[in-house]
Order: C-alpha cells, then structure tokens, then sequence
C-alpha cells in the first residue's frame, strides 16, 4: 500500500508511530498527482514546492515532539474558491485572473495551524454557479462528469491525489460530487464553519465543508474547521466540540426516517437499492426505521434558486456591470437574469425557507436522522444535458443533482453523504444522513457505525 | 388622587394593601375614558364591560388569595394590531373592517395570564405605515399631533385612560408617540417580545413593548411579556428574568456614550437642551460621559425604508390585488411603490444592517449605553408636514420623527425612551437610553435611577 492510499486517520497514525514520515506522504501524493492529472484535471494549481517545505517543516515539528494533532503533516486540497496566503482564487472565472489572495481564509489559517499541508487548489465550476465541474473528470470513469460544484476536491480525494479536502456547498456542491465519486462529504449546519475569505455563491445558502475517504476523516476534519468568527455574519458562537466518534457498534435507540415519497421518486433503481440495503443495515445495527414525509418538497427548487439568484447577482454586481464579458455565457446569463428579480419573488422565498426550515424542525421531533440518496442517479456521461425518467419525465442533469441536496441548504440544517456501494458500471452511489441544526456529531456517530460494517470503496483505479 | 393617576406600581401595591379594588381602579379608568376621548380619540374600540366583570374576577381572586404578580387588576390598552380573542384587529384600515381575532396573540395572553384587564384596542396609523397616528391627538396639546404609529397608546398612558399600554415599533413607532406625550416608551431587543398575533409592518424590523408613565412599570410589563414563542420566527430563546429595577442611587462605573453628531444634528434647542440636563444627571449620578460617534448614520433611512417597503408590500400582497381601495391613498401608494423594488435593493438593505449591526456592536465595546434625543422636536402642528430647520433644510415631519428612532429598529438593539422635560409650551421631550442586544436590565436600571431624581411629568391635564 503506498501512503496516498491510507486515509487521514490511519496516515496520522504512522506518522504518530514513525512508521511514515510526512515528506514521504507529500512525495507519495505529488507523486500521485503528477500520474493523475493528466486523466482527471482536479486541480487548478499544484503547490508542490510550498507542500515539500511544509512538509519538511511537519517533520521537525514531530521530531521535536511538537504534537498537533491528526492533521500534522496530512496533504489535502482546497477548492478553488477558498483564500490561501499568496496563491491564485480563481473561482474557475476570467473575472478571477489577476487575483490573489493577501491573507488566509479562516479555514485555510484554522487547517494550516493544524499542521496540515497544502497541495494545491481544486477545481470549481466558475464561481461554484453549477453542479458539474466541467475541467474535472469523475475519478472511477473518464467519460463521466465528476459533479460539481466542488468536483476537483472529489476527485483528488477520490483518487489519491489528496487524503482530504475542503468543498463549499450552496445546492449540493459538497454532497453531489462526494456521491459521484464515492467519497464521504459533509455540509455543516449554517454558521458552524465560517466562511471569511471564501468566495460567495449565495450567502445564505453557501457552507464550508470537508470531503474525505471515510466518516471518522470528516469528524476530523470538522472538528478543526468549526467555531465562531466574528468575520462572518453568520457564524454561530457553539462550543468547541470533538467531533471524533467513538467506534460504535449498536445504534439502538436510534429513529431513523425514510422519506415515503420525494427522495425516492424519479431515483436510479441501482441507487434506490443501494440505498435501501444501507438503511437495512442501520437497522441491522439496532436502529428502529420510521416512515416519513418531508415537508414542503414542492417548494425545494423555487425557494433555493428564489434565494441564490438574486444573492449571487448582489454578490458581482460591480463587476457584472464593468466587465461582463469576463463571465462565462452561462453564468453570465445566470447573473443577469438575477437583475430582473424583483423584491417580493425574494421576499417569497425568504418567508418559504422560514415555514420549510420549521416543518423540518417538527420532522425531528418524530425521528433522529433522515436517510435518502444523495443524487437520483450515478454520474453522467459527460455532455449528457437531461435524463428521461421511467414515466417520460425528462430532467436535467443539473436539477436532478440538485433536487434532493437542496432542501439541507434551504433549511440550513447539517447532511452527511457517504459511500454506500456502486452501480453496475462500477459508478459509485451515496446515501445521504440528514438531522436538525448541530446534530453532527450524531451523523458522523451513525455514518462511522455504517463504514464499520462496510468499509468505504477505496480509491478510484485511475492510471 | 383618583385610582387613575396611579402609576401601576403605586396601584399593585395599593391593591396588595387592600386599600383599592381592582372593580375600583377599572371603574376609575373607565370615567377617565368617558371624559378624555371626546378630546383625545385614543382608542379604535372600548371594552367596558368585560374590563369590569374582568376585574370582578381579579377582585375575587385577590380576595382568595390568588396572586397572579404586579399586573393582576391594571387596566392596559392593546394597539389594535394586536389580537385580542373576540375583538376587532382593524389595523385602522378598511381592508380589516370584518375581521375578528379568533384568539390572543401571545403578548394579550401573557398579560392575560398575568392578571390584566383589558380596557380597549387603541388607535395607529393604518396598517400602522406612518408616525402620525391622525385619529389621534396629543395628549398636552389638542392642537399638536399625537406621534405614531401607537399614537393611541401613549396618549392613553399619558390621560390616565389607561395604566399601559402595548404598542408596536418599526422605526420608531413606540418611543416617538412616548416622547411626544412625555411617557416611557421601550423597545426591546428584535425577537425578545414575540410577535405571533401582531400584524406585521416589517417582520425584520417589528418589535412589541409597553409604554408606561415609569420606567419602574416598564420593567414590569417587559417582565410579562419576554420569553419563547416558537410561532414567532424570530423569537429568541433567552432566559426568563426579572427586569424590575433595583432602586439604585449610583451609576459609578456605568460609561454613557454621547453622540457628537447625528443624534444632535438638527434637533431643537429646547429638545437638545433638555436631553443634555439629564445626561449631565446621570454623570451626577456617578456615570462617567464618553464621547462617541454612532455608525453609518448616513445609511439609515435608505435600509429603514429599503426593507421595509418591501416586506410591507410582500405582506399586503393579496390583499393589495383584490382590493386596493380599501386602503387609504397614502398606504396604498407605499405598497404599490413596494412592488418596483428589485430583489438588489433588498439586498443591499439587507447588507447594510448586517454592517451596521456590527459596526454598533463595535462601538458598545466603548461604552455601555447610548443617550441621545428620541425624537428632533416636541409634537408637531395637526397638519403641519414639513420642519424647517435654521441651516434651512426642509424636513418632512414624519421623516424628522424617524431619523432617530430608527437605528435601533435596523439593529434590532433595545432602546428606552422617557421624559426628560418640557419646551416652552409644554410639550414634552423624550431621551433614549440605547444598548446592545439584551441589555434591557441595563437600560431600565439607567432610567429607574434617573427617575428618582426626576420624577415622571404625571398626567396630562385633559379635562
């Protein structure tokens, strides 16, 4: 097994036990990176030289028993819409092109003095306004699309060429390419993580998060991203939480939901499935499984893009206005469109996302966790706009992405996807556990129960 | 001294002791109506008979011992865009004219529960869209307006018509009314006071309080009236306190901002004047004076107006398309106008309280409270629209009652307001005690302690 293989936790500990040295790890997945880009296009920029010398410098630390925790020495990447001291955010844009960043965004300062290192910037849809990835391609098939808007982060942690990375999720954008890829991706409550120095897609709906090989990497992760900081508006003064789960074997006592309908309407076969064996195997666990319905599904769609258009068209105005043609054509008319909104279809949204974010409130009286497909299908062929569904239905892709991922951002309420098998083309598949505001240590209690019983893929054969 | 002239506190205590009936303190409130309505016009509807068969049953329980606290038998006012179960909300529009509240809101059952007893729904300004409260007149001078929008319940405080009153705060809508009629009007932290019942101006800028002839009283309706309301979005979770003041004599310790622009700026010698005396009594008191300059004051109309236009508009909305002619011309025009705001104009608005709240909350890092004019003059001419200053601007009256008030609506931060003196003429002039979310125990100890040594005006001397 070569270090680029070992997930965060168990390259932590080699390290720990030096049995591995983190210059080997970096080597290992620049090594990795150089054999993988070519096929996959993750990354905007690599950071080789900065990551040996960090590296180099987390191989002191260690030496000298400075202890920083799991993190000390971990390569990992950040999606290019993350602030990194000195390096390019180019949001994937042209209107992007001349800028860097002066200083650290707070999560690339908060894993940086976690002793974790830099790899480079991944690739996004520009300015995350989409849920493909278009430079990227999905890490276990190359005509497939990765999914977006956080695909290079995906598929680095897909493929080797990261053991974690950070993703931003306004519709989906962490849990979507998490799922196509057969990876773990996490969106956080609203507030928890903050978002100072990240670029905004819609800044009621955006959330940093981690994208990882496995459940306890997330907890991990999370539990150096989270806390308050005052540079963001939203950002919630919870308490310091260790979000490491403790290896649990029984989930008793646990209310699992399944949606009786909307989660599992117009959803892939192979992904019903696979999604409804991993819920059996929760209740093999001891969970107790509880019908449900979610509410206000048919309002999902209207009230996020209701929200994220007008947010996203505020957020470049300036810009918009001096140099248009800098946008891309469809993102460009995204942002225009945006203009002819009008306070009241804003408004309407708002008070939608205020009776929807109640009625999930009253959900989780009746039940603990809501478990549904992250996405109704495996990934697309690349270029395929719509799928046709059983009952003549035809979608687009990017709807159909983003209709069951969705409703968390409008909610603001925390959602965990994970990898619960593949398809027969060997495309992987991704249950998703929903739960009310700061129930994360609890998804990543149940998810972490679920991968123990069925470890997480493994990394994706590339070259 | 009649029953009425009582403060609530003096006639509490007065009913503990035996020495005054409930039936006693209602029917003396009730005369006092009779004879002051013909020349005031406080109040849309007058319930005389079930005030008296509600304070035969508060006399009842007194007599058996059943002590519901300080509000048990006080006569009160609701502004009629409270519901109170069987009686109109008429809102002062048209458009309510068949509509009966099917059930209290939750501040009419709080106080219900606490033992008061309703003696009418007092008068505003339709839809409460104005600062004037016409049906109204002020309760020193029957040719001066009476300020708005719960003009009806100040002057109703300040007759002696009733012992307190609710009304509701926008931009101001509480503690001008208070000023201009020389009684203590507070406006708590957004989301302190819940709402549900309360129809809504601008659900981000609406607040609930009491206006009262002390400050003492204010602390003990704000008692009543705080806490949780899950039917109100916006309802915060704080702990239950107690907010009567402790009778303090020295303010050592306490650093009194003071504006050096703004808050000064085109105000009325007499006002200035009085408001600097009572200022300089505080510091007699043993605060210490710090001058300070308020935020972003430039901003404060156009995000004022740049919400709440459109979420006054969102809520009409229905009504607005069925039946436009039932609102009066000059709503009716603001709610149409509503319709032409862009979902950036809202944003923008929404993104300069955001800054303002931050940049206020910096500044209460200085000092812990702000005092300040509430209003630029003493009450307005009946009909007089606009104010001309000596640098020989011309303010439209409305706009001049709202400059100050309305900062604390966009922060959503608690203000106080109470007498402090009388112009020439003899009408009174309000100070505002401002502080940072949550400091209403703070803000009523400041003005309790100043009472003390300058006692409230008492009653306007109608007839």
């Amino acid at each position: 097994m070569q270090p680029y293989e070992l997930s965060l936790a168990d390259a932590a500990h080699e390290m720990r036990e030096r049995r591995l040295s983190p210059v080997e790890l970096v080597d290992s997945v620049l090594d990795r990176i150089d054999r993988t880009e070519p096929h996959l296009g993750a990354y905007a920029t690599v950071t080789a030289a900065d990551a040996r010398r960090a590296a180099l410098a987390a191989e002191r630390d260690i030496a000298a028993g400075r202890d920083l925790g799991p993190l000390q020495g971990i390569p990992m990447g950040l999606k290019d819409l993350i602030d990194a001291a000195g390096l390019p955010t180019a949001a994937g844009s042209r209107a992007r092109a001349d800028r860097r960043a002066g200083t650290d965004s707070t999560v690339a300062a908060r894993l940086g003095a976690a002793g974790a290192v830099l790899v480079g910037k991944t690739h996004t849809h520009e300015f995350a306004y989409g849920l493909i990835t278009p430079q990227t391609r999905n890490a276990w098939h190359q005509e497939r699309v990765a999914g977006g808007s956080s695909g290079g982060s995906a598929v680095a942690v897909a493929a080797g060429s990261a053991l974690f990375a950070l993703g931003t999720d306004t519709g989906g954008s962490i849990r979507v390419p998490a799922a196509l890829n057969g990876v773990v991706g996490l969106k956080p409550t609203y507030g928890l993580v903050p978002r100072h120095g990240v670029t905004s897609l819609s800044w009621s709906l955006d959330h940093v998060g981690p994208l990882t090989r496995t459940v306890e990497d997330a907890a991990l992760v999370l539990t150096a991203l989270a806390g308050h900081d005052h540079r963001d508006p939203a950002s919630l003064s919870a308490p310091a939480v260790d979000y490491r789960p403790a290896p649990v074997d029984d989930l008793a006592g646990l209310r699992v939901g399944v949606p009786g309908t909307y989660y599992f309407e117009r959803v892939d076969p192979e992904v019903e499935s696979a999604v409804r064996r991993a819920v059996a195997r929760l209740e093999d666990l001891g969970a107790e499984l509880v019908d449900v319905e979610t509410p206000m599904t048919r309002y999902v769609l209207a009230t996020q893009w209701g929200l994220m258009v007008p947010e996203a068209t505020a957020y470049h105005e300036r810009t918009l206005r001096s140099t248009p043609e800098l946008y891309g054509p469809d993102v460009r008319v995204l942002l225009e469109a945006g203009e002819l909104l009008s306070a009241g279809d804003y408004l309407r949204a708002q008070r939608a996302r205020t009776l929807m974010r109640r009625a999930w409130l009253d959900l989780y009286d009746t039940v603990d966790v809501v478990a549904a497909p992250t996405v109704p299908t495996t990934a697309a062929v690349v270029g395929g706009s719509t799928v046709t569904w059983p009952d003549g239905t035809v979608e687009d892709v990017s709807e159909s992405y983003v209709r069951l991922s969705a409703p968390a951002n409008v909610t603001g309420m925390p959602s965990l996807s994970l990898p619960v098998g593949r398809d027969a083309a060997g495309l992987p598949i991704g249950m998703q556990l929903m739960g009310p505001p700061l129930s994360e240590a609890r998804l990543l209690r149940v998810g972490h129960a679920y991968e123990r019983t069925e470890p997480a893929p493994g990394l994706a054969p590339v070259a």
